[in-house]
């Protein structure tokens, strides 16, 4: 790396690059990016390429702001930008923050306030001298959204300093060769559950993930191995989706000291704050002690560094990382990263799926250059295909349909986040063109929420979603049959003695949360339906029903364990994973340009990874490997 | 691991299994061995069964001492000895230890000391009260030897308190379940030199050698690997054999603040001294500051705690380490772990030589249980085979003969240890035949301190060998023609000015030492002969010369660099190798019963290791790796 890192160096460079009529005050890092501070923000506003221009030559992430003392009041920007913006951007809230010389402008349109290239924008800076940083306002109310965006507002100050701090870190000299690189296997290794990887080089150490395993309450990923340890000393985290087998213990991580980044993008974030608080809420439920508070939730939240697809991010002075669409859920992410200075490339694929579904596009594996990946393997086994979608979602309309018409309720088991999305959109579809009686479709859990998510972020979903949503009379998730379960037990038990319905109800997988409740409201009559439409990792109940079980244990009124018999149908309908099947991870791997040299198969159990590895290895001559936890493989 | 380990319960057992007229004082542990103090040392010896009752019971190795105060004054007793012991014992010396109540009898035939099953020792023991332990002297004096037994005695106060501590430690309970065995490769992987690993579990960490690289100067293994560290906290060492491939760097553990114990054989503790010292002076000659000085090499030897072939011991509360005859040098062992009860079996080879050699038997390849192997791999690659000895040693025979009718020189590159002694007993068998004229062998540099210490451990010899070194008129080490070189510079240039004779002189690699000044010397004149016997690791100038480069760099007499010419006959004759060849490493393999399950193949260059890999795995039905430096592997 060379020395133009330093910051005198850097400070030289860009004075040097700049016309001498704009006036540079100070640079400074704020995490990954690098900030200019300038007494001639309209200038710099004006000159529409200059900042690329500093930008790619340095090779970094550009922002500029205003010295302190060259902006218009605020009273007089916001007249302004209000007379800059068109009415139709509906601009909902304006905040100026003096210490970074920055307005937030929330609007339902930031596209309208950001301008073509970037234009209204550009024009703001120039004619108040103001910074404009823009949010959307979901089109459904989310109090996560919410919370997390005040609670940020908040800590701005903390935040700044956190950020400086992050920003030395990661643009200091590397102080070894990059000789290696490692890949440490702290979980989900021959199992599904508790993701978590270390990736080190002689300088830094990354963590990947920090997940829980469900259906088996503390087993937690490997973070005592000394390859880990000690976790206060780790540079930075990289946080692929939001799932809790991949976020639960991220938290954990504040409470034993870690105090710098977790690298993610912004829905995940918010995703990840509204799933950490509710496993701490469930496990207080079942009486179980949760590993860490809400605090450490907030201290997660307050650490993560959003970035964009594509993005290329210094995260280390040896390590850039590119987040790319995964396909899998809102904000899901394959990380690859870019090691020494074109010494060898890592991707961690995260949880993927590969051909494009209703919410988003397909996953992203197009890389420039990938030598080793880390690839999940959920459905790896061989015949481990699912139905294609369009049949998938006829079997659903057919099970719902036959349920209805014996006066029957149809209960579906769902991940708040994802599946249920998807599921909405099937439904709602369905009923809009007539394939399914309008009935309606009970959210019990998390789901609304995780929906209103969702639609915060519509640049994250499919292309043509993303349009409908943003357009209030199209947007599907807010169809008049979708009615949120929030009048408690009282509410349920009125539901289940009503008319034929559909409920979407979490766990995902059966191990707690309202699921519960409609097994013991709906299970006894045979009129009923359970529909599992997504995958049941070994050890759930979710999977013990599905494998035929019936007699299931229950928590009883009064507090002492009883027996629940299920009498109701029980289907289970594939295709609606977000995860590629076997033919799709085949395919993933098949259409990378160039291939990995090496794959490990991780993120499945035993016969997934092992039967995905050797396919792999036979099909597209690639060394792979299925490995165990508490391994450590060495790169290139 | 049952709760007899504390020690009132470990005290309370031994008083009730020891008949009611026997008095024991104390119990303590020393380092591996539970020490029993008893009023009555003469009633415990007259039971020759009960101390391997209670050992067997205990599953402990056990020793008794006698209580202070209860025996005769040491005058008496040296008296009462000299009667009991026959006077072909040729006792040499006596020295009583009062606070551990031992008395260390040095004898030329220490065998008729200790009597048919012990039965000599314990009437010692009976009349005195004293406990006897018995040492050989050396048949060929030796200052190594001479000199680690009086550090010994010197130092046995602390090293008392250091058995005691490692003793606790050892027989503790172990905190956490074995539910997994990790080995971590932090050198000679996929390269020769710098052998070093660690094994570790969830309670205990243990390093296995800890070597330099022969023609790499500063590449010494991944000490700085997170699962290294801290050195501190390693619980134990082990060293297969003395060569400084495997050894030169455990002194710098000692640096680093390790205080723990060294398990190796003893042969391989007075030989890993000597190794060091002079590693250190020839990096001190050569104008390299060397990593350590000779202060941690003797408290190397301080907490050595030497074990013997086929010895059960406790190292940690989780782990028993036994060591077996590899067949590479004197005292050369693999280490066999058996991990946990039952859990686990991880054997590391070490160095091997499968086959007898004219010094050792074959190496032990026959354990009761070993799952895990990691196995050298020197001449792994297809065609790397050996000629057979017969061939070898004529061809040795013929250069040695050619060059003496030239009226030459024949200099040998040897290790100090080990292929030395094997060329000294073919000259002296083809000299004593009438194959080769009786001609003067000059030894070199280290080779005669080493061949007296083989003297000192002639157990540790092949059967026969071990018969002849035992009496003198038939010891082949002490023949006449045998010739030290102790005359320095002054003397190497008479005898290359003279008459016909062989040299073996080191470094075995011509790394360095007088090697250095026999090639000057003797280089020019096309009438000498240079013949290659061993492994030349890649780097290393004796590898150059091999592949034919005859133009070398030396170090003028002025400082200054300038170049060599070498005229003379150049020859490298295969088949005294320590290391078994590709097919004696098949062969080792393929006689275990049982097999392993998995074989890490290292300890050669890429080739070697893959190759070996290969041919194992498909030929045995073996997982096969070759691992990189700074992997980590868990099994099972």
């Amino acid at each position: 790396m060379s020395d133009d890192t330093t910051h005198s160096d850097i400070y030289d460079r860009i004075t040097s690059e700049a016309p001498s009529h704009l006036d540079v005050t100070e640079v400074q890092y704020e995490g990954p990016e690098l900030v200019i501070y300038t007494e001639t923000p309209r200038e710099f506003a004006e000159d529409g390429d200059l900042l690329g221009d500093i930008a790619r030559s340095l090779r970094k992430r550009v922002t500029i702001r205003p010295a302190p003392g060259t902006q218009s009041s605020p009273t007089e920007a916001e007249t302004t930008i209000r007379e800059i913006v068109p009415d139709d951007a509906q601009i909902q809230d304006l905040e100026f923050y003096p210490t970074i010389g920055e307005v937030l402008i929330e609007a339902k349109k930031p596209g309208l306030v950001i301008g073509r290239r970037g234009g209204t924008l550009r024009e703001i800076t120039q004619q108040v001298g103001w910074n404009a940083e823009v949010v959307r306002t979901p089109p459904i109310e989310s109090s996560t959204v919410d919370n997390v965006r005040n609670f940020l507002t908040q800590e701005r100050g903390e935040r700044r300093e956190f950020l400086k701090q992050v920003g030395e870190q990661i643009h200091g000299s590397p102080r070894k060769d990059v000789e290696w690189v490692r890949v440490t296997t702290l979980g989900c290794c021959r199992e599904v559950g508790r993701a978590s990887f270390v990736l080190h080089t002689p300088n830094t150490r990354v963590l990947i993930d920090c997940g829980d395993k469900p259906g088996a309450e503390g087993e937690v990923p490997y973070l005592h191995a000394p390859e880990a340890m000690p976790l206060t000393d780790i540079d930075a985290v990289v946080l692929t989706h939001a799932h809790l087998d991949h976020s639960a213990l991220l938290p954990l991580l504040f409470k034993y000291g870690y105090n710098g980044p977790i690298y993610t993008t912004e829905p995940t974030r918010d995703l990840m704050g509204l799933l950490q608080l509710d496993y701490l809420s469930v496990a207080s439920k079942e009486g179980r002690s949760p590993p860490y508070s809400s605090e450490q939730v907030r201290q997660a939240i307050m650490h993560t560094i959003p970035v964009e697809y594509g993005d290329v991010t210094d995260i280390a002075p040896d390590i850039k990382l590119t987040m790319h669409n995964a396909g899998h859920i809102l904000g899901s992410a394959s990380a690859h990263f870019h090691v020494g200075d074109g010494f060898h490339n890592v991707v961690f694929s995260g949880d993927v799926h590969y051909e494009p579904t209703r919410l988003f596009n397909g996953a992203v594996n197009d890389f420039p250059r990938a030598e080793t990946m880390i690839m999940e393997s959920t459905y790896g086994r061989r015949g481990d295909f699912q139905t294609d979608t369009a049949k998938s979602e006829a079997n659903v309309h057919q099970i719902i349909h036959e349920t209805y018409k014996k006066d029957g309720i149809t209960v579906i088991p769902a991940f708040a986040v994802g599946r249920s999305q998807e599921l909405m959109l099937v439904l709602e579809e369905a009923m809009r063109e007539g394939d399914l009686p309008t009935m309606p479709v009970y959210l019990d859990g998390m789901i609304r929420e995780a929906t209103a998510i969702h639609t915060a972020y519509p640049e994250y979903l499919r292309d043509g979603l993303r349009q409908r949503i943003l357009h209030e009379d199209e947007n599907p998730f807010i169809a008049e049959q979708f009615r949120q379960v929030d009048g408690g037990q009282e509410m349920r038990e009125e539901i289940a003695s009503g008319e034929p319905c559909v409920i979407l109800s979490t766990s995902g997988m059966v191990t707690g949360g309202p699921i519960m409740s409609w097994l013991e409201l709906l299970g006894p009559n045979p009129n009923n339906t359970l529909l599992f439409v997504g995958y049941q990792a070994a050890g759930t109940l979710g999977r013990r029903i599905q494998s035929g079980h019936t007699e299931i244990p229950m928590e009883g009124r009064s507090g002492r364990a009883n027996h629940l018999t299920l009498a109701f149908r029980i289907e289970s309908v594939s295709g609606f994973s977000g995860h590629a099947d076997r033919a799709g991870l085949k395919k993933y791997v098949k259409e990378m340009n160039p291939r990995p040299e090496t794959i490990l198969c991780v993120h499945g159990d035993e016969q997934a990874t092992d039967q995905l590895s050797s396919a792999l290895y036979q099909q597209y001559n690639v060394r792979t490997y299925s490995p165990k936890n508490l391994e450590t493989f060495r790169f290139p």
